[in-house]
């Protein structure tokens, strides 16, 4: 029998996650939880006062089967998650001695100074949760049929919780025997938003039973799937081989309307996915960037080991730097302008020539918020992509703040390349 | 006599927010709310369900003087808040003309489409927020002495709102006069978190009315100062004033003590401050990346108005392309290795020549995961700043991951090539 899925309730303490922080953790929780069949049905991030902490932890046990508390198990003052746990769950901190132990021998110390003492506390009949990566051990307390995780802040401090204990031990404690819901995210390039939810339409209504997501990013889509995840609206007969062809059919449905524009699954991205097939042909590339100023090449060497089918780049931002660097003509700049594809062609071959590369890829646009023309408005971008055999040349226009633009530019190309080389 | 602040607390509904997608949001409302005179004392993101949405109203409003709902009020079917927030409030929802007019003008349409229509349904006795950029129109509505506003989930729906019409009624219900909490950022650089603090520390002492956060970037510290935002900690007495020249005070003795390891405030970049040096004083740049792959060139090419005084940037990322593009000479390269200061040397020679530019950076270094040796180890990165008069080299090593390294690698450069030019 498959199992419905865990409600979990998220809370993130620390007041700079409400004075400007931004909270990067959630997604991270979710890719944890998820496959082990825990749905965050909520995330609350109270600041660090003991009284809202507390409040949160009441809260949301009354609604989650697992409730995760992330931070406030530093030695600084400001840190209050077992002060406030032991609020609200109603059970007294006792003094760990073999936490003491094990503080004591990680530091060479006879005896423990007062913050690194606090963090020998624990709530009564908790476990402790060892942390390889500092000094605030998790912690685990079962409240009847629920289970409240006390984790410290950082991310390389309880991710590698995860692994080393919490995964077996939520398995453990609300037997989780596989039948967990799973996620897939396709990942889209070329289509917009809403251009994607409505190719897509058709297969959201066959396949009821999942539940989908749509996200845009620069050039890009993701169309995210999640079978099983959702209890209320599981039979309970449902079985995880039905789940899992679910979601197979439901990609395979997708793929049969989008082809090609499905790039790459989950963690795939452009740059990583264009550089796995030029390494695979054992092909070379290289770049000529004007107004993604060298965002292309940035993201090609995002990806460790690019160094094997990547030579370089010339960012060539002036005419100047066009003409000496790329050999790109004067007259063609002078009758065609640096945002042509004639332009991008000679940026191109310059590139190509200059690094010796198989493949080069050319970038010259408009990326604002000032140098746009009724002619060739703010987000125009032409491409130039010459291979061992052709060149291709491409005008787009890209909509957005600059940064965006430069984005979506690099995106764009990184595209037309993994599809010449497909 | 100057306000306590009012106490916020900040509802973003969306299943996403839940299942991978980031909230980008809390800062924003941060930013936006704080000089208004309102902290966010607690976030929460409830899922697209109706119960969920609700019972987040509900406990907000119970704490807080200002709850904000942002997010579904689209057109589909997972747009809940008109909904749930009418449960939470005991309100009825009704139809409003005055907002069904408005959407037939804005389409042009004679009659309203059924998901369009649901637009038009309106907390009974909420004023309507109009939506210049969208079909969604806000609401705020009065419950004693607290407010409720709802606002539509995309960024550029919302914020011009504030602007427009929230910004003066929230003056108004709360009788807002001046005296609102005010913050500063410094930004940092060239200091861990650590460091930072333990130097930091005698001010955080000495002005103790103020809070403070010490944030972590990569080669960078943010400080943020909020003085007067905590109202239980504010004496009713205090001045406006006196704030102010209590953010006055607390900059001028971080300076003290910091110097020109401050390089900015609030929303300051060190690429942006280092290219407003260059322009201001008629001077130009170009770059020679070999680990940062063309990182520095992009954040370079961020800031608007950059091809003033940006020249280019040669991304050499192989030992040809270093000889060939950048006239490294073999025997550097062969007796001391890429990553070496005198190859960064021979590599800002190179830029400065190939681009004519009055300065020249370049980057050589280990990014990682692989590549590293006993003697240069991963995150090792070697500098060469070459000006007009002298040139300066460094070596450094940054810990973290590939991409972590590279921007720490970029913001040192731009640390450097700031320093001397001031």
């Amino acid at each position: 029998m498959c199992m419905r899925a865990r409600k979990t309730e998220i809370i993130c303490t620390g007041s700079e996650l409400l004075s400007g922080k931004l909270n990067l953790y959630v997604p991270l929780f979710h890719e944890k939880l998820l496959p082990l069949g825990f749905e965050i049905t909520r995330e609350q991030s109270p600041g660090d006062t003991l009284r809202e902490i507390a409040d949160c932890i009441k809260g949301a046990l009354t609604r989650a089967d697992l409730v995760v508390v992330c931070g406030g198990l530093g030695p600084t003052f400001d840190d209050l998650t077992r002060q406030a746990a032991a609020s609200a769950l109603k059970k007294k901190l006792v003094y760990s001695n073999a936490q003491d132990c094990a503080l004591k021998a990680k530091y060479g110390l006879a005896k423990l100074p007062p913050n690194l003492a606090d963090q020998c506390l624990k709530l009564a009949g908790a476990k402790t949760i060892e942390n390889r990566n500092g000094t605030a051990a998790g912690q685990e307390i079962a409240c009847k049929n629920k289970l409240v995780v006390l984790l410290p802040g950082p991310r390389h401090e309880w991710e590698p919780m995860f692994k080393d204990c919490l995964e077996a031990d939520l398995k453990r404690f609300f037997s989780v025997r596989g039948g967990a819901p799973e996620m897939l995210k396709l990942k889209i390039s070329g289509l917009g938003e809403v251009t994607a939810e409505k190719l897509l339409r058709p297969v959201m209504k066959r396949f009821k039973e999942a539940r989908y997501t749509i996200l845009a990013g620069p050039w890009t889509v993701e169309f995210i799937i999640t079978a099983g995840a959702k209890g209320e609206m599981q039979s309970a007969k449902c079985k995880t081989e039905e789940r899992s062809s679910t979601i197979a059919e439901i990609e395979k449905a997708c793929r049969k309307i989008l082809g090609n524009k499905i790039y790459g699954v989950n963690g795939d991205t452009l740059e990583a996915g264009a550089g796995a097939l030029l390494c695979g042909a054992g092909l070379t590339l290289s770049c000529a960037e004007s107004c993604t100023g060298g965002l292309l090449s940035s993201l090609i060497t995002d990806s460790p080991g690019s160094s094997a089918y990547f030579k370089g780049s010339a960012v060539a931002y002036s005419n100047a730097a066009k003409t000496r660097l790329l050999k790109v003509r004067p007259q063609t700049l002078k009758k065609y302008g640096a945002v042509s594809e004639l332009c991008a062609r000679e940026m191109a071959l310059g590139a190509k020539k200059l690094f010796s590369s198989d493949y080069a890829l050319a970038i010259t646009g408009i990326a604002g918020p000032e140098g746009g023309t009724p002619k060739k408005p703010v987000g125009t971008v032409c491409f130039a992509l010459m291979g061992p055999g052709k060149t291709n040349t491409f005008t787009r226009r890209f909509h957005g703040e600059r940064t965006f633009i430069k984005r979506c530019a690099a995106n764009f190309a990184l595209d037309e390349l993994r599809k010449v080389i497909e």
